[in-house]
């Protein structure tokens, strides 16, 4: 059985009464681990702290995400008084800065993933906030100063957790809090542009390929393309900048089904599927060794891409 | 000079006296006029008015706004008490239904552009707004009865003007606004997903050409791609689906303008221009006989498409 969670007045007790603090997110952090510890390690620096940031080394488009300066990489961290650790689900997520968590005197685990296991002395786990930046808004709320670089960090970590808004985690608390932050004067939207209407030219060539290879199957109900590894590295490009073409391919007006398969090696094919209501393509990738949720999953199979599209097809068509 | 806004409750007072209502929006109507006037109509109803909505056939993408019962054509229209218009900067902006307006004996104007002429008897122009439904909003709010049906089309009116949250004219009120309608159980993310992430497989096509024939010109500053009129037509498509290009050009990193060009005939080009801070679009499509603004402007040039591209492409290498 799960612990309760603690109160933030409790937490808050223990973040007021240290000295030196490190805050982590998990490995290969996204904006919401970024900008939740970014903005929660700036409001405990302004509240006098020595404040350490522990962070793996994080893509360029994160880094207009303010207070930077307090980033440390894990073997260059000294060992505080306290930790907080954000959006992590359990201590593993930690990857080398779990070393130094665990030696620790005092740790606290603030997070809003549903399987967070509640692996510090003080725990605060809000699966239906949309992020962790969300609740951490809610901590420093009349606690803790906060200026427009922590408002900017916040906004960040929401808006990249909810795709803009757009996911069913937004709830009408997430919208109040985004209100509340662009109210700090944040230059929001370069925020939003750069997380998501921002790519390098070789991303955008790489799209315009793989859109270009989309075909439509089965009257319309499948909408399926790929790319191979020769064609990306004839335009220039890696396999890192694929991830945004699914989306567009689960777009197309009346498809039920978008699978898109690209070559990580000349015999490994990564799969990516996603399904509207009533398709399951968790199940479709498990079939193939791989998983994810209902509506968006993915797998790696191992042969040349013409069979790998060919067995996945047979099995889409089964689900029509 | 322009008159001063009426109040709320001036406005509410002549609607609530008015037995017969009808409400219009702009010619070729888009989401916030669709959603503005649709949500309002809906409210008049269920306050035991008799509505009629005037507006023009619109796009498909926007059926999924409630109270589309309440639309009729502005030859169908019958002669109305009181004519509320939305949306609309000036009377000729309101087309067909404009012959109605000026014989109602009641006639009021809400709108968020600055360059409304206040037109109507009793006016409200908030150019701050950053929608026509957030003023509806406002207006509504404690006034009159609002269900999830109104809720959804001011929802839609919202996210079409602000492009999901991500405009400047998105402010904290804004925000609030949203979170309150998504208070409603409105299918928010549907809403959102059908206006900026559907596509008809055609659209996928074109996108994907256009991206594929994109060029980063004069050492990455220029981002630039075309699409002929055989081109489109060889995909199925139509120049009515290429708005979104220009988008996807602008976001190439490093990039301080990008340039779109499709046939619109065999003599006619249409250029789409768009320009980071410093950089005045609006200024070389007004050199084309075109216009818009700053940071987003176009033009249509009578010249064979690379013509037409060379041309201004000579223009742009002044700007840099």
């Amino acid at each position: 059985m799960k612990k309760a969670n603690n109160s933030f007045d409790e937490i808050m007790e223990w973040v007021l009464s240290a000295e030196t603090i490190a805050l982590a997110g998990h490995t290969n952090p996204d904006g919401d681990a970024i900008g939740a510890c970014l903005a929660l390690g700036g409001a405990l620096e302004k509240a006098g702290k020595q404040v350490q940031v522990i962070l793996e080394k994080y893509a360029d488009k994160y880094q207009l995400i303010p207070n930077g300066h307090l980033v440390c990489a894990a073997e260059d961290a000294r060992l505080p008084e306290l930790f907080l650790v954000l959006d992590c689900g359990d201590e593993g997520r930690l990857g080398d800065a779990a070393e130094i968590f665990q030696k620790a005197a005092k740790k606290i685990n603030i997070d809003h993933h549903e399987s967070n296991t509640y692996f510090a002395e003080l725990n605060y786990v809000a699966a239906k906030a949309s992020s962790t930046s969300e609740i951490v808004f809610q901590l420093l709320e009349n606690r803790l100063p906060m200026t427009a670089a922590e408002a900017a960090g916040l906004y960040a970590g929401l808006i990249y957790d909810t795709g803009g808004f757009r996911h069913s985690s937004t709830s009408p608390e997430t919208m109040q809090i985004a209100g509340a932050l662009m109210g700090y004067g944040i230059p929001f939207t370069e925020i939003y542009n750069r997380f998501f209407d921002s790519r390098s030219f070789s991303e955008l060539k790489l799209m315009g390929r793989a859109l270009s290879n989309a075909e439509l199957l089965f009257g319309g109900d499948v909408v399926c393309s790929q790319i191979t590894a020769a064609e990306i590295a004839e335009l220039g490009g890696s396999s890192k900048e694929l991830d945004a073409i699914i989306n567009y391919l689960k777009g197309v007006l009346g498809a039920k089904v978008a699978c898109f398969f690209y070559e990580k090696t000349e015999t490994d094919v990564k799969g990516s599927f996603r399904g509207n209501d009533g398709y399951d393509v968790c199940a479709l990738a498990q079939k193939f060794g791989g998983g994810g949720h209902v509506k968006a999953a993915g797998c790696t199979i191992s042969a040349p891409i013409a069979k790998a599209k060919e067995m996945v097809l047979a099995e889409v068509e089964k689900m029509l």
